[in-house]
């Protein structure tokens, strides 16, 4: 079930975790390949990888698990880099945050069949190979996407999520995640987003904030987070819930204005049930 | 400086502790009035009170310094209850978070010559007589406003903050106060309870939420914390706090819609900026 060549190309924090991970349950070769040289040789120092290949083409040949790590457009990018170099049998997979197109890539270049996406619920403490963890997946949700096609590299993937990475794989399709996740990461990182931009804007030099701005602000204080880069992957989606946002905030100076205390006070239970619901 | 005679018309988290920190620097009288004679009653066994009224006129006969504790409309509606019942030289003061109607109802009462608010920033731990605690305003920065009439009724409370209550006097106009909590304090609490209803609408059964959503929405955690009753009393303020963040959540949709990556990865920097800033 394990690979026994496993190749990594990029290695930010997840990129680099995987490669680690594979290395210390035995995985006998883990290639791997960084756009700059010396955090491979780091990571190499590290444990994390076997050898380093000097281009991704390099780096996946011969390899029976190829592991695209980087934001969605940088692994659309690399999938036709890579496609004429790979072993016969190698499955692919991904760690990007928004799956739809990056699925429509991999079908365009005729990979359906061998891919299945992987999307890890983390949160390294840093980005780059500085936040890299041999453990980093460890009891995390994984969302397991595939098409039709790609069914037996989903039952590898799901399998190697279990075992390997000792995640817990969630199996969905690409356009549910990419609606699901619109809304559960990506709508309150956008509003956390907003509510900075617009203190910001607001001249307040001097104010005292409370630990509602704290708490409302705190997902934008990581702007290398690539939330940028997945919203861009996963446009429509996002763009529907920050509009049910907006649809809210707008009905609640309707009634701010109107002084309708009857629907504010409904519109404090309703979010207060939502609120506590999640903070389990 | 200190009154001889306290009086608390409000036994919530906040009238309780203001009269409970009285009792424990030695005011000789603590007078104190609850809707809920239970609530009196369980107030002066604990300390907080040397003896209850039995209607908020009777309480403050003879008080040097009223305290009306609620929210700004009861506190408005207090007003004319308790007016006729003062003391010849009492100070008034309230601890309402919206303080530009509160101003003008005591101006309409004859009474901003001796009234000077307060608003203490403070999050007791529970709503109502629990959550009270004779040092909940210790260190708490705790805005004074009044008119131009009230100065010696804002000298007096400021130097009743910083001596009393051991927090930190921040004098400020009514106006400007209003103006500022509108963004400080109730846009990170609208925009909490916005995304808690946008993501209860969205039918999300079974999906999996991370520290992002646990954030975002952790202010509107507890319903009970009179935000609808201040944003009521705060309209205008609230209103275009409110429509400054739409504008921002509509400048970021734009931006994801036409695929402009240069000003979303902008808008996520000046973002970080400053979440790192009231992060500290």
């Amino acid at each position: 079930m394990w690979p026994d060549s496993l190749a990594v190309v990029g290695l930010g924090a997840l990129g680099a975790s995987l490669a680690w991970r594979a290395r210390v349950v035995g995985v006998p070769r883990v290639m791997g390949f960084s756009a700059s040289p010396a955090t491979a040789v780091q990571a190499i120092r590290a444990g994390a990888l076997t050898d380093r290949g000097l281009t991704p083409a390099d780096t996946v040949r011969g390899a029976g698990l190829v592991v695209l790590a980087g934001t969605p457009a940088e692994v659309i990018a690399l999938i036709p880099v890579v496609a004429p170099h790979l072993a016969p049998g190698a499955t692919l997979t991904d760690l990007a945050g928004a799956k739809s197109k990056v699925l429509a890539a991999m079908r365009d270049a005729g990979l359906a069949a061998r891919y299945a996406g992987l999307h890890p619920l983390v949160s390294p403490v840093e980005q780059g190979f500085a936040g890299a963890r041999a453990d980093l997946f460890r009891g995390a949700i994984t969302y397991v996407t595939a098409d039709m096609e790609g069914e037996p590299a989903r039952q590898a993937m799901r399998a190697f999520v279990s075992t390997v990475l000792e995640g817990e794989p969630v199996v969905i399709d690409a356009d549910t995640h990419d609606r699901q996740v619109a809304w559960t990461l990506e709508l309150p990182r956008a509003a956390a987003r907003a509510v900075a931009l617009a203190l910001a804007n607001a001249g307040l030099r001097g104010a005292a904030f409370d630990a509602a701005v704290r708490s409302a602000t705190a997902s934008a204080r990581d702007a290398g987070d690539d939330w940028d880069a997945r919203v861009l992957a996963n446009p429509e989606a996002v763009a529907a819930a920050l509009e049910a946002l907006k649809a809210e905030l707008a009905r609640m100076q309707g009634a701010i204005q109107r002084g309708d205390a009857d629907l504010l006070r409904e519109m404090n239970r309703a979010a207060e049930v939502l609120a506590r619901g999640v903070a389990r």
